[in-house]
């Protein structure tokens, strides 16, 4: 299964012309999903190889404008390019994302009258009140949503942290198990983890043959870890026949942040195949990030270390610096610099650094 | 006072790569007004020759996210511009726009914990019942705003209908007079008015030499329309040494619409300098354009006809009409034939007809 990051926007506080506000798509097998969603991302995804019409799930990291004014809109567009299909109900997007969230959408859409071809679910995370400062967190008041639903929504699940991982169990399918946890920043922000489960090798067909088992169901048996009774009265078991099980793949999307609560996270995301971290600002104006709940390149690169993660992606840099592209002589912001500080950090170990820019693919291949 | 319009984008329904959703600024000596904010507005802002930091009014003709969605991002970006004064406190951003916008402010800014360097007001349009579709009408349960004001938020008017004008009175100062009228749409929208006061003609300096009179207060007093006496007795008339009047300019841009209500109107903007209106779809889509609220060239011709204005500016096209500069042969919606189809319907008038583009500026001149 083919798997790739896209990023949409880049850039810190606000969307511009060389950067657009944060947004991302995970892509695996056709489905999109999103992670942030700036003011601007539909018109970066028109812009960018993927059809605006795929996004399936969504997960907002914290309500920061520069990652949520994009969304209603978003929302409305999706529609727009979706097939009414009378045979069957569209299926039911998912919306991941902080409290507060559910009463966002209901105010945005409803006040606005937008009316959305597929129902809609919000699942809102519960924050602790050490994510932030205190004027930070949103008074249950402001966050309230007792009002009715808007028209297409479905009741959302509150999802509350599981103190055993540190974590918040998004869900879990046949192919991933996605979990969320926590940052501090200005207001409560959190990290996505995209685990997808390890699945059999393939069948080695000759030794089959050699077995004298021809295709039929018993092969799915083999594929699903099922030892098989031939007519002969040998018993095959799965590891006789499986090459190797191909490993999941894991992806560790983090939003704003100065620091991660909860040290089992680290348990959590380990070996993250794909990284992606936040560097608003370069080392040297470390102090500044971080009372802006920000990170550096430094930082980043700690968290990539600690993870033990194979390639680290950095994102979400301040509108000072220009993509490279972009870059003119005598630019006095480098984004090149953030790499290299980043890069620095890493000397020792084996970690890939990576600079995102607006429509940047990341491919996600299988492991070895 | 040089006055004129930039367009930041003149698609309908959504933005795209090739219009950007509904904005369009009014320059008049440095003072902007923004009236609508797709989406994206702030972008296209930046890229354009204003500057983000110049808004100082915004007009919000009816609540569909195609003229609303980038308003609190935008509200953010024009903060970052603003340079804080210690010396002085910032102008409070007074903000027009229909019921429900106050509320709409509130939870946005309020949950994306967005804090402002100025204050702002928002004044609010209380429609009448026959703007919309019933099903079009906000209740009042989604509009209240009985919680706390937002931080930055000062107390804003609730501006009624005028029936002896049909209009709505939103502000007058010693340059102008602002007026509301009603719109049909799917949901309450509404026109605006923009009327410049007539100002007293220059001072003929030669006769005041004539009649002996220097310059200093007295000349003042003959600019403001009062009449002197000289020491010799004589008096000096303002009409006997001021050139003519100065006929103020008129702007009328109206919100989507599919019909104007009141036919008093009419006479508010008789004799627009410059007429804007939407539309959305061709001559031979009308049946559609009136199911959705909109307006077809012919219909937006009736109206420019029935004021006397002055010139025509058609905005808000369907994005299925690529601006003409990337127009492809072979493309089968072709905006200038939207052009021509209102030059179609004031052939025997003398009505100039232009077609907005994204980054259009429109000069209003002087009267002569
Ligand atoms: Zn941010
Ligand atoms: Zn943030
Ligand atoms: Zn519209
Ligand atoms: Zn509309």
């Amino acid at each position: 299964m083919t798997m790739d990051l896209t990023f949409l926007g880049t850039g810190a506080a606000y969307p511009s012309p060389h950067r657009g506000a944060s947004a991302l798509v995970l892509r695996a097998e056709g489905d999109c999903w999103l992670f942030d969603c700036g003011e601007g991302t539909q018109t970066q995804l028109m812009k960018s190889q993927l059809r605006v019409g795929c996004i399936s799930k969504i997960f907002i990291s914290h309500l920061h404008g520069d990652h949520l004014f994009g969304l209603p809109g978003l929302l409305c567009t999706v529609s727009l390019n979706t097939n009414p299909d009378p045979q069957q109900a569209l299926n039911c997007v998912d919306i991941y994302g902080p409290r507060g969230l559910r009463h966002f959408l209901r105010v945005t859409l409803g006040l606005t009258g937008s009316q959305l071809l597929f129902p809609y679910a919000v699942h809102e995370l519960e924050p602790t009140s050490d994510q932030s400062p205190a004027e930070g967190q949103l008074s249950l008041e402001m966050t309230t949503d007792s009002g009715p639903l808007h028209p297409q929504e479905r009741s959302g699940r509150t999802i509350t942290l599981d103190v055993s991982t540190d974590s918040y169990l998004l869900f879990k399918d046949k192919v991933f198990v996605v979990k969320a946890f926590r940052l501090f920043h200005r207001i409560p922000s959190f990290g996505f983890c995209i685990q997808e489960h390890d699945r059999p090798g393939r069948l080695r067909t000759e030794r089959l043959k050699e077995l004298g088992l021809k295709p039929g169901p018993l092969y799915g048996c083999l594929k699903a870890g099922e030892s098989v009774t031939l007519d002969s009265g040998l018993v095959v078991q799965p590891s006789d026949v499986l090459e190797d099980t191909i490993p999941g793949r894991k992806v560790c999307i983090l939003g704003d942040c100065s620091s991660i609560l909860g040290t089992k996270i680290f348990d959590v995301c380990h070996g993250a195949d794909v990284l992606v971290h936040e560097a608003t600002l370069a080392n040297q104006h470390k102090d500044k990030a971080v009372d802006h709940g920000h990170s550096t390149p430094q930082m980043a690169a700690a968290v990539a270390r600690v993870c033990s993660a194979k390639r680290l992606v950095l994102y979400h840099f301040s509108q000072r610096y220009k993509p490279s592209s972009q870059q003119k002589e005598g630019d006095k912001d480098d984004v090149t610099e953030l790499k290299r500080q980043a890069e620095e950090g890493l000397q020792d170990c084996d970690v890939e650094v990576l600079l995102a820019e607006d429509f940047l693919s990341v491919p996600v291949p299988l492991r070895r």
